[in-house]
């Protein structure tokens, strides 16, 4: 039997859709790691009642409760003079905190404010956890053999806590079974395409082994989870099991484990030693950026040009005028000039170029709104590709950033 | 009275935390500006009795349900049927549906399976919702006066699908008192700091009006939220608090509306027609890609050089091999190399560059992990800065970004 736990977020801001929330999808994937079920996650406003009864409810089936928000020191966070409240405690200063919070005050050369005082305040029925990077510490209660855990909203904050302070101990005092997920990450197939190809395998799964699939833009995620009490007996199934689901799935497979495809493509370019840049114009540097998002990308990643004005497309990376004037800046052939003119300013083995339009205005009158021209080269061959996408524009960015990195992909790998 | 909501995403994908939840925040902002408040957002797995015990639980409280996920032609996706059950219904094939699942498959040169044909089954019980962008339907059924909506879980479909069907129809379905909003955009002072300037102004609040603070990095947003039956006189009620506040906190002001910084940037940059371009290192294109995230950044915004590598520091930007031997590619005369480079390659009237180490590797045996360097020019000036952070890579490049934008904007507004 799992143990069993609930996530809530607190915060109006959550409700009026102000901020989206991240932090239930961090914390549900570290439980999951420990084997700790997550079964619901709920959010609720800065309102007495709603968290009250939201921690009654998910106290009936849950034998953990992670809460996150309301720890602030302004009049709107509510959330721990509440739980002192609800645990039967009494308020008192923790000398620990007191002195961090009147550091980080004095360091930033800050008045510390009487409001400040009480973040050092904490429920004498808690154990407090120390957050090192805020100033609103977290706070662990125990009630009937369950446990209920505050945490401040602010993301990193929540984060540090959890890996400094909460993890370590959830792993101490819950014990379960062993809980594993095995990915296999596809490209260029649709969902019900690849439910088709491995339509016998996912039906002569065993009942403690389930099969999700997770589409994204342009790829499909495939992820086993299986449960049991014998760790190793688990990861062998699972593992046979991705096997056969990777030989099946042949040439659309793209990576045997959860990994974006920035990644994939940096073990590509880490392990052929080679060199990678970029000319982007619609796309803004947002291409760029995912590939610098890899620790290491430095060995590989050289630079990018930004090219948003046909100026720079010239002068930076030697776009023919003519050829602009000509055929358009969102064309074959100037997304051709402009990654041969990447090669070569960049001095680098591969190049990645792409042009478009994303959204009115600019050259819509010319040009449909999601045109899209890209192109990959290497010192030998140049491939190009003209794409369409129906979206806002920050949509229509991400599937060109998706849909770059795929064609980059099938370019180096020849598949 | 206003109308209550609560929204239930369904997928174990959300409990494992292998996707985040952004539909909830967009359904969310969405319901607020018809005026419906959104109690409660729940997220739930893909198991029926789960399903069944939140819509149940949900309905007690709120009039109108708005459900995403568990659509799909795979066999984890379960919502349809169960509603089917849940409301007494019988699946018919709806032709028109039908039709245009048959065209998306032809047009995309795939082969129409026999489980693609569920996608055009759906309740007789229900009002169909039309899916251009998608394959899956969503469904509209009412019950004892309530209205339970289910919609597919891909972000972009169920935008679509909102757009076009729900809210038109909710608007018509549900009347209700005014919600309004407010914000006053912040930066360069923590919450507790702005707290105790404008604690009078916030203690004097009338009970229907409620001010959130939303900690971001370097910024802080006020937000002012109203509700009552006259809008026009909330609306003027509203505009004389964000005014007083605003007056209050004068200097820090940043935007009076919920804009992010990107674009109270693209205001300034048009109002003043000048031009900008950038030089980003540790970034990675991050900065760039924020500014042109704005409709019509192309009138202002020329071009970024990602110079990723010492050599297109040095062969794009000019910086010269001597500064970065001596002092290192983040340092002040780097950075200040970097930013006069941009200028002039670019040709703009004003240039940002950052260098900076966002995590181990690179150089952090010479120096310290979260360094950055940031500059900003224009022909006359230029103005540097050293910051530090302490996170980890992804959130290092968040705040460099932060920090850049706003560094920015006090460089242009001389503040």
């Amino acid at each position: 039997m799992n143990v069993t736990a609930a996530i809530i977020t607190i915060g109006d801001e959550l409700l009026i859709g102000q901020v989206v929330d991240t932090n239930s999808a961090w914390i549900a994937r570290n439980l999951n790691k420990l084997g700790i079920d997550v079964l619901r996650r709920v959010a609720v406003g800065d309102d007495r009642n709603a968290i009250i009864n939201a921690l009654n409810e998910e106290l009936q089936a849950s034998q953990l409760i992670i809460m996150t928000g309301g720890l602030g020191p302004t009049a709107d966070d509510i959330t721990k003079p509440l739980l002192n409240e609800y645990f039967s405690g009494k308020i008192v200063v923790d000398e620990a905190v007191l002195e961090h919070v009147k550091n980080i005050f004095a360091k930033r050369n800050r008045p510390f404010l009487e409001r400040n005082m009480k973040q050092a305040e904490v429920p004498d029925v808690c154990t407090v956890l120390f957050n090192k990077m805020g100033t609103a510490p977290g706070m662990w209660f125990e009630q009937d053999g369950k446990v209920i855990i505050s945490l401040p909203g602010v993301p990193f904050e929540m984060v540090h806590i959890m890996e400094q302070e909460v993890l370590p101990r959830l792993k101490e005092r819950f014990i379960s079974d062993a809980l594993l997920h095995r990915s296999v990450v596809t490209a260029g197939e649709g969902e019900s395409f690849i439910a088709e190809k491995i339509k016998d395998i996912e039906e002569a799964l065993p009942a403690h082994i389930r099969l999700a699939y997770l589409p994204g833009a342009g790829m499909v995620k495939l992820r086993l989870t299986g449960r049991g009490a014998d760790a190793n007996r688990l990861a062998t199934e699972l593992k046979s099991l991705q096997k056969q689901i990777a030989d099946r799935l042949e040439h659309i497979v793209v990576a045997m484990e959860d990994i974006p495809l920035e990644q994939v493509l940096g073990r590509w370019f880490s392990a052929n030693n080679a060199t990678l840049g970029m000319a982007e114009s619609c796309t803004g540097g947002f291409i760029a950026h995912h590939i610098t998002q890899v620790q290491g990308s430095s060995a590989y990643f050289k630079g990018c040009i930004v090219c948003y004005s046909n100026d720079i497309k010239e002068k930076v990376l030697g776009v023919r005028k003519e050829t602009i004037e000509q055929y358009g800046a969102i064309s074959e052939q100037t997304v051709t000039e402009l990654v041969k003119g990447a090669l070569k300013v960049l001095d680098v083995e591969y190049a990645f170029a792409v042009t478009g339009l994303m959204s009115e205005g600019g050259e819509s009158d010319k040009i449909e709104v999601g045109t899209v021209w890209m192109a990959v080269a290497d010192k030998n061959t140049v491939a190009t590709r003209k794409m369409w996408f129906p979206f806002d524009r920050a949509r229509n960015k991400e599937m060109t950033v998706s849909m770059g990195m795929l064609l980059l992909w099938k370019f180096i790998t020849k598949s």
